[in-house]
């Protein structure tokens, strides 16, 4: 089952206590189709500026990403500036250019309506919407967001949240949105307000996952080495969508197995800048650490 | 296999978003008594002053703790009061009594000398030295500790790490005693110190298991109700050492069940003030949420 992704495609420039590294590829879309590419066909609905470095672009189509969807348009490509200190689980922003995402509307074709597995990363919920009003009868769609829409576009996020089957958000922004402190009734309440599921990323805590029918939780995968976390979230929610697109279920395990993926997937992620590790990743790599990762958790 | 605890036996007033007690039953080796009675024999060795009430000795006595090793001083007894607020995974200190614990030595009877499994839960790291000191041969012996003594004890705190198995701290104290912001890192680095097994307790976010031979990862059980943290880390502390002292195991797959006995001891603690809920707790009551836990977390 192909999955399509409403996202970005960007350069980020990023300082960890790694090192800097400058204008490498990167955006939520890009993100996620490193890991969803590895169980299905992955099409990104983004917008670049025609100042964006046609090298990445070949990168994408050798990687055999749909860029059917991406749109080039006069004026410069959204460009994020960050860094990470100390324990790396939060990053500090230096520059956001929006460029062409200031007036970005979505663009597919008549093949790409058709899509059952969507995923809506981190953008205005407004083109969430607009996006979501272009597929025709998607079967499951899940959206993540970030603080900023939570405090700027309330409303927007909200109406969005009744459309949705699956919520993906990190702790602070459960608690922020809900005012609830505590995760799972947090999670809980979401879950009310329209996605029958909520996913809670905790970075190098790990995974929530709540349904009316069931409540789900992993560690993250013991990294002994994290180089550079940009793009974790998003390649986590690539493994989970695409294990959920590859086995067409949705039942407690197979759910449980999808958010393992994404685990071991985001694992690999920040184990280097960019996409430095995750272009090469294969799935024999996956299912390797899977293993590993069942022997340190199930009892 | 028989358990020795040193710690402390307190009354604790607490204040959190569900409501105040005072002079409740609390302390390190109570806490830890509560789950690690479940499994084993617990022997408590601890000081309380000439005030302490006489109803919280009969109900250890009543819930068949050993209580040979708790000497009666003449003084305060040892008296926490605390606040939680928000995501309650912070305690606020209030205040102090320290009362008896001031110049506190340890004394055992010979039959307790002879004990092989060992819990020095948080209390001054000389102190700890001084009653491993009287055990004849220790066949596991796990220590505990707080930010208190790593800042104002760190040489005692580093001899005692070459003299026990497992040494058992929360994020923050690992973070602080290695100056490594990595868990992972910071575990094997504590584990060449002297412990070979390192515990890392992370409250909401579960637990992290460090020794040469294998990782370990798990969840905290998803709470939807945290009444009172206080005692949360004795209490999981509790449930592991009990397993590992009746199975007599410490391999892999035993550690990683006693963590999960842990947590879930845990789970139960926080549902209530002081020990409202782990006083009447059944090994029954562990299995049964055991067998929802592995449901939530194996895959």
């Amino acid at each position: 089952m192909s999955i399509i992704v409403l996202g970005t495609v960007a350069t980020d420039t990023l300082k960890t206590p790694f090192g800097l590294r400058r204008n490498i590829l990167g955006g939520s879309a890009v993100h996620f189709s490193m890991s969803a590419r590895l169980f299905a066909p992955v099409n990104i609905v983004a917008a670049i500026g025609n100042d964006f470095p046609s090298g990445y672009i070949r990168f994408l189509k050798k990687k055999k990403i749909v860029l059917d969807g991406v749109t080039v348009q006069r004026g410069e490509s959204f460009h994020w500036e960050g860094e990470y200190q100390g324990d790396m689980n939060t990053a500090i922003t230096r520059k956001t250019v929006l460029g062409v995402l200031a007036d970005f509307k979505p663009v597919i074709n008549p093949a790409q309506r058709n899509i059952k597995y969507v995923f809506l990363a981190n953008i205005d919920p407004r083109t969430q919407g607009d996006f979501l009003n272009e597929l025709r009868a998607p079967r499951l769609v899940a959206m993540d967001t970030m603080n900023f829409w939570i405090n700027t576009e309330r409303q927007a996020l909200l109406r969005m949240l009744k459309r949705v089957d699956i919520f993906v958000a990190n702790d602070q922004e459960v608690r922020g949105l809900t005012g609830e402190n505590n995760l799972v009734r947090a999670a809980e309440r979401l879950s009310r307000l329209g996605p029958k599921m909520v996913l809670v990323k905790k970075g190098e805590h790990g995974v929530l996952f709540y349904s009316p029918e069931f409540t789900l939780a992993l560690p993250a995968y013991p990294a002994k080495k994290v180089v550079d976390p940009t793009g974790a979230g998003d390649t986590f929610a690539g493994g989970f969508m695409g294990y959920l697109a590859k086995t067409g279920r949705q039942d407690a395990l197979t759910v449980k197995r999808a958010l393992a993926y994404g685990t071991i997937a985001a694992s690999f992620n920040i184990e280097d800048f960019g996409l430095a590790r995750t272009a090469s990743l294969r799935m024999a790599d996956l299912n390797a650490r899977m293993k590993e990762f069942r022997k340190l958790v199930c009892f």
